[in-house]
């Protein structure tokens, strides 16, 4: 008999790797936060005891899901503004609202609202952009997420910072702090082609190859965006970027909806990781994403929510959902992206990217114990002939009861354990009033 | 002090007419099961009195939504055969599933299942095409949901009837039994173009004015449909319709997503409705329907879920938002297809495509109460600056709290009243053992 932290017993086990897999009353066995083993429930009643033992009788147990590109503060804009064209939508609501609000105690505030949301609806991994990285770190290391924060880089003044030279700086201030941190990594995340220049792309090759982190960059989320450039320049923003030395595996490039046949086959080669964000791009009207192309050449493409001004929700359930549907009409193949690639993207490819493979996204034995339950058991998700393709097809966050991270359960059968929901009511409240009074 | 059976006072009325309104902290008065007015709770507290009195601090009350399309039984078949090829999907597990299971039986517990999740996820009318319409007519009406059931005409032999005679006096016979019912009407629903003959299209056209009822019909749901139907015949399937005296305000045209602009313009002068069910069209990579293009030129557009085994579920508030989203991307126009344009579709236009505007799909006096209650008060709501854009962008239906249809409270704080959710859950247990044996 081994002595363990914790035993989760569940219906189903999906461990992602291998894909498809899905295991009958099995158990994941967790000691010092990482997963010791996964095993039949029988065997693991026999070898092993733990004080802590969760029974999922109805569940399926899976990875948790790694929320590739959002701007988490900006949950306290969601539904400001809908409906608009994107210039209107940016220059006269999300820019003027981001100049008057997005301070300090906004980023805190308002990232503290979306891990909640986070957290509730299954994501344990989220890799943000936004102003003041250090107050995201702080909330994520607070509430018990594991985060990637972006040291943002955008040609214009903010509160973080008011230029080039000081964004470079408070970002490597950022990633100093959080070196070595249990649940906090950085990632350089220049905002898009169109506002960072060439300097600062070609210092951001350097640097993250001597910080060893992730670059997370808006790339090609329009056909405009694209067509502007080569007026502008003569050279598509793909391409300009090759020229700079950033396609590589560190570079993350969310949207990707204007692509080139040959733009996707250089991707593929250089090892570019894709963050598609499906519902963001259908209500902006980006674009269509071509993920079933994508993944056909062999790119690694994770999911993200965007932020909430733009989905308006951090759903990675119902975000996974969309992209499994929308890539079979964009492919005109209804076997393009099926259920248990469609997860796959939503978990281990969403760690391939930010460089965490290693340590989350699948459940294996050795990574961190980063996982979710699902309850099966609801009248609405009757019968359960599959249980993948049940959670992709048919689920819906509300189903998710209990999430850990690193082993800690930080929502235990539908309630926080590391927030204070009344709290974060009250504060979302004070904003709402303070940005459009009644 | 007038004396009336129920009062609701919600924290926003949104009565979908007119358009975009949002009533603060207003008062829907019910008596007979009709809405004998709509107004500020502070004036209803002065001058109604009833004996049930229900306060919705945190909601907002609307009309139920309307599924102007879908096959309730077929949930049975929820997640049996995904990611296949439209052909193999339908020649080798979903047509021979329905030749070995679809009997009275499967029709009576599968309807009930679906109506079940419909009810709990606020839908109150539903507009039904299967076998066995008077088992779907029984279960609505012991369900209390206001249900148009199809009199189905299909080119082959089933369970519920051999030819086309059979399938004509079946229906008529349901249609007898349930004239003057208060939840129940009937619809011709002719499978579509290239499984029913002119013969029986032209007796449909004859009959559904005789008999004063809609036509329900697939057409045009893939390009491949119309180009087989040219290849065979020269004649792209809508100008047969035309030819054959099917087009007019009784037409409820489903899926459409092949149409040329010179069609659009047709059915917008003939008056026919279209039924657009975008999670459907996605799964089975079968088009795009241009929503906003018909909006645009004024055709009347209802939303359906279509069936449990093309999308997996039957969740309209999932498929409004789905329908919103996707047709801003295919119209290249992020201001197409509103918030309040996409609730209209879910309610009212679902209603006026059935033939009972007068009745449901608004919460205006003296239509039936046929209401719902969404709880904005969840974290992941926050904050809220516009209830209809909360609703529809960020809204999911497990915020849905209680249910009315004519007046009558059959889903109460998330349970349903009406219909025995322990049993339900038995019996799609057993069909799961029969259809898939472990």
């Amino acid at each position: 008999m081994q002595h363990v932290d914790q035993l989760i017993h569940a219906r189903w086990v999906i461990p992602v790797e291998p894909a498809g897999d899905v295991l009958p009353a099995h158990t994941l066995v967790v000691r010092d936060g990482r997963i010791a083993a996964v095993l039949p429930t029988v065997v693991a009643e026999r070898d092993y005891a733990a004080p802590r033992v969760v029974h999922l009788p109805r569940h399926a147990l899976l990875p948790g899901f790694v929320n590739a590109h959002t701007h988490a503060a900006m949950s306290l804009f969601r539904g400001l503004a809908d409906d608009l064209p994107l210039q209107t939508w940016l220059e006269a609501h999300i820019w003027p609202a981001e100049a008057r609000w997005a301070d300090r105690e906004f980023v805190r505030d308002g990232t503290r609202l979306a891990v909640a949301e986070m957290l509730l609806g299954g994501t344990t991994c989220f890799n943000d952009m936004y102003f003041f990285p250090d107050e995201v770190a702080a909330v994520a290391s607070e509430a018990g997420i594991r985060a990637v924060v972006g040291m943002i880089v955008i040609g214009f003044p903010s509160a973080w910072a008011r230029d080039t030279r000081e964004y470079f700086a408070n970002g490597q201030a950022v990633h100093d702090r959080y070196r070595g941190h249990p649940l906090i990594r950085t990632a350089f995340a220049p905002h898009a082609p169109y506002t960072v220049d060439d300097d600062a792309l070609r210092l951001i090759a350097v640097r993250a190859e001597e910080l060893d982190v992730p670059v997370h960059m808006h790339v090609h989320e329009t056909a405009r965006e694209v067509a502007d450039a080569v007026a502008a320049t003569g050279e598509r923003p793909l391409a300009r970027l090759a020229r700079l030395g950033l396609l590589s595996h560190r570079l993350l490039a969310v949207h990707m909806t204007a692509l080139e046949p040959d733009e996707i086959g250089l991707i593929a080669r250089t090892g570019v990781s894709v963050a598609h964000c499906p519902e963001s791009n259908l209500k902006l009207a980006s674009g269509f994403c071509p993920l079933g192309a994508l993944a056909v050449a062999g790119v690694n493409c994770a999911l993200g929510t965007d932020g909430a001004a733009s989905n308006n929700d951090l759903d990675m359930l119902g975000e996974m959902r969309t992209a499994a549907l929308l890539a079979k009409a964009v492919a005109g193949d209804p076997c393009a992206v099926p259920a248990h690639a469609a997860l796959a993207m939503a978990t281990l490819h969403g760690a391939r990217a930010l460089g965490l493979d290693h340590e989350t996204g699948s459940l294996a034995v050795g990574k961190h114990a980063d996982c979710i339950a699902i309850d099966l058991g609801a009248l609405r998700a009757q019968p359960v002939y599959d249980p993948i393709s049940q959670i992709v097809y048919a689920g819906h966050r509300d189903q998710i009861t209990d999430v850990w991270v690193a082993g800690r359960r930080v929502v235990d059968e539908r309630r926080l354990t590391s927030l204070d929901e009344q709290h974060l009511l009250a504060t979302a409240a004070r904003w709402r009033t303070r940005i459009q009074p009644d």
